[in-house]
């Protein structure tokens, strides 16, 4: 961590600083320039609170020369980490196919699909029970009774189930569950991923909206710091001004993340486009760019659907969607 | 709402979809053109799933006319609505000024920043308890003691206070709390929104970074379709490509909102910017365009603010901007 | 293209819409309903000005149904359109590498460069002789020798040659270019734009840092609309909120163009990420997603380049790229 | 200028670096850390490549403490400039209206809004002859008749003109205008730039719609580099995922940019809303906060404008804004 002093900046004023961050366990390195003075700190910087460093009268600006985040962090676990879920590995050169319907709706649904998909190759079943919706008036989930659902499912194929948690309060409902699901809208809810970093379950932690690849791996540091190392991450599309899609799925973030981090990466191509013929196509390269998975919707009758049908893929279209992932894995292996 | 049918949609589709929505309790009105079909929906469309009724197969596209949201919509709504808040009324010509510390440190700092805040024409004190921070190793507030010294600022100067929740389960702590804000990053956190439409309290519902204002609007329906239309809605700055100020405080969003709804709009300078010097024009700016309130970050020592420090004002700048904006707004009355 | 009428407009008030739009020479439905009229145009709306539509005193909204952009449009030109470049084709199922350093530093440079990207299959030698940098104290590029070494280049290994142009009067300078490139600075630099309709080049047109896909299609609209049809589009990132990267290269852009035009489409995967270690799995994503070929910076001493060394690759890294994106296509083919 | 070096730099390799930096006539200080080195710079680093800089193998990362931006720096030049426009002082205090249509339309057009705002206290006339449209199909505005309309409501009401220019080879068109205006699209046209550096007419530089308000003052870098010094800066909306307005106004631009430099800075609401009732509200907004001068769209009859109409005052709402607006000027002197 570097600190630009303002010019003007008097002795007295530094040493005072120095003594502040060396009582905080920091080496402190002094570089005079004619016009400023850069103080360079080494040592565990994670725990320095930049904005407060910044906001002394006497600071210029601040510069993280390493991450906040620690336990995320690849320097410091450079081999990539396999998370367990089930039979299923996750990351270390697994390819794990997350497929099913965006909302639970009824046991012969879920398990309808759960079959088909299981026969194409997907390695998980995802479905939603509680629903974030932007409209208090719109569908909000089966709860309860689709974990249920998912759970039958469960029975019937052997496929993990993968399903979202809105609130801590549910965490009960959610023992049987394999992957437990932290939606783009929850990224940011420390309160709900405190409780999570307290559980051993795998959980699957979707990027914010608008949040950066730093904020994300923030927020799986959450999850870890409370012992939880189990935490797969998912690019699902960020907010831009672009409208023809509903959101910018930003690949880029698949290679840098396994630059930054150890921790597996899988991608939602449905989700990010909103349009079921891009989903293909961004599977694809999903597939290409090094993702360690996918997590695809898929439902019966999309025209049915009760929420999100618009980027749902038949169970046919999944099908040649996986096994055209699995040719361009095959090339690049 | 309309929708518009894809060219080639037959007869019988076009009767299976009328029926369909006829059923959903609307009007339909069609008209054929050369080229597409437009089917026009009368009726009340809020509880209609555009994002279903687009996934139709035959549907091109889908527009709404009408807003989704209903209880805040100043259509149905068409006077201010003026929320109480003590002897503070917010909203229909009032201006507030709601000041005090990013984190609540101790006893004596925030009572004394209550009394000088006070004296300078403050008419709510604010101050962080649990504070929402993006990494676990940042300081997270005081938490019920926090609660407690605010509540004791509150004896002393009679100011209500407002303070932010996380954690619905949290809930009790806040019993004497006379305004719970919910901030940026829990503004989709469509659980702890619902707990709040179930209380009485006056919310103080903050725009997340990236979200729009009809999701700020959907997000004040979550709280007043449970019951407690006491929403106040506040700007506090959007997420954008600017890097010299941490947010871009989105003043239109002001006047916008007022004509969209009947709830009471201020603004965050502070947060917005992220940078003390700011705070000045922004709220003066603010006021100009017709906010009815602001809430700014007084501190009484910012350099050794535990968090945010940055951004706050002393209390002697406080009351320079708040003189300035009484002139302000004494203009345009 | 359609108008909803704000709620109180009289008969006559909509008799004087229908008339002047008559005068238009299009066909007006009207639909009245309960609370609103609608008004649906149908014939050649790409000539309507929907924001002179929009500003009518008795209209609350216009959509646009049909796109406003019309020869670069898929549905009136189904085929892919396949754009000759010297013995090269771009679209059309042809993938193309273009390929060759930020900016023409001596003619050793380029001819050595080209040499050894045509060895690991490059069909096009890129090269910037005229360069726009933010800073006017940057390095501008070599000009007019610039264009002199690409084309000597050209003489020694065939490759066709893509340069950019800045100022319409430069033109004469480009008569023996290949492919003239538009920077995504001037991808709204009308002027030029028109200019280059007048000639017969092909054009590679990139998209704006923070244009929409629809405002990329109207600039090839306007290269079109002044008689040149062979306009190349090209993907290379937009600005957002991350930064990480230096833009968020947005690969769905690739199959969502190719549904809207008929025009090629390739992607640029050094700019929009601006690091080298990103380059290649950036380049798999595109060619797997359906990109008509990769636009890629390679140097002989990335050390050393005069500009955007950070994410040029070196001729070894650029043949491990093309032969693994070779290998993608095979199994996707 | 701080560059921080990886982890593994030899000696040899720090001191090459360090005498190619000592070369460009820089002061170079080492810091050496447990983990990293720390190179400071000291001296003109405006000329200095951050990108290339940053792209040498032994680089991690650069950092800017200085601004590349010089002539421009209210570090250099703590003075507000103050630019001349026939009678009109732009910037140090003074604050101007420029006011008038979108396009030109007529003679009479022009010249009997150019009366009616000058009654209500314009200072200046704007008007576009030539305007860049997102559409080929759309009005290209009366380009030269334009000007000579223009020039003939100068004649009667002695307001001095501000119009837009696209493309260098009409300069000699602009021999009369008072203001050469430069729109969002063409800020980074460095040709035209380079080409207005060379004139000594004022320059009123727009914003680029996704542009940072260092890369704003980089272009006006651009026109002063070449000897013109008469550069006014306009705000003007930037682009994000807001739809509601058609841009989103960033105000804190003005108080942040005459931080950063001594230009004057003027705010266009009408461009940046679309939306004419947000004109009010935000212009008095921008006269709160700091802002030299507005620019309006003022159009005798918004119905029938040619372009933009949407977003136009009539002349009694201008006058209604203009007096409102001298309200608060008032209240903040």
């Amino acid at each position: 961590m570097i600190a630009i002093l303002k010019s003007g900046t008097n002795a007295e004023q530094l040493e005072n600083l120095t003594e502040w961050l060396k009582a905080q366990g920091l080496t402190v390195h002094i570089s005079n320039g004619k016009f400023q003075t850069v103080v360079g700190l080494v040592g565990d910087t994670s725990k320095i609170d930049a904005d407060l460093l910044s906001s002394l009268e006497i600071v210029e600006s601040v510069t993280r020369v390493s991450e906040p985040f620690k336990s995320a962090n690849r320097k410091f676990h450079p081999d990539d980490s396999v998370i367990s879920v089930g039979d299923c590995k996750v990351g270390g050169g697994s390819f794990n196919f997350i497929a099913g319907p965006c909302s639970v709706e009824s046991k012969e649904q879920v398990c309808g699909i759960a079959e088909s998909i299981k026969a194409s190759g997907a390695t998980m079943l995802r479905g939603g029970a509680f629903k974030p919706r932007t409209s208090p008036y719109d569908f909000q989930g089966l709860k309860a009774d689709g974990i249920e659902y998912l759970l039958e499912a469960k029975k019937i194929t052997g496929l993990p189930i993968v399903t979202e948690i809105m609130n801590a309060n549910h965490l009960s409902m959610f023992e049987a569950v394999d992957v437990i699901q932290v939606g783009a809208r929850n990224m940011q809810n420390f309160e709900l991923l405190k409780e999570l970093g307290r559980t051993n379950k795998p959980i699957l932690l979707k990027r914010g909206l608008a949040n950066t690849l730093k904020e994300l791996l923030m927020s799986a540091e959450y999850i870890m710091a409370g012992g939880n190392e189990n935490v797969i991450l998912c690019e699902r599309g960020i907010r831009t001004f672009e409208t023809y899609t509903r959101n910018t799925l930003d690949l880029s973030a698949v290679p840098m993340l396994k630059e930054l981090t150890h921790l597996p990466v899988i991608v939602d191509p449905s989700h990010a486009t909103g349009v079921s013929k891009l989903v293909k196509p961004m599977a694809l390269a999903a597939a290409a760019c090094g993702a360690d998975g996918l997590m695809i919707e898929v439902h019966n009758n999309p025209r049915q659907a009760l929420c999100d049908g618009a980027q749902s893929l038949t169970p046919e279209q999944f099908d040649d969607v996986a096994s055209a992932v699995k040719r361009v894995l095959a090339a690049l292996s």
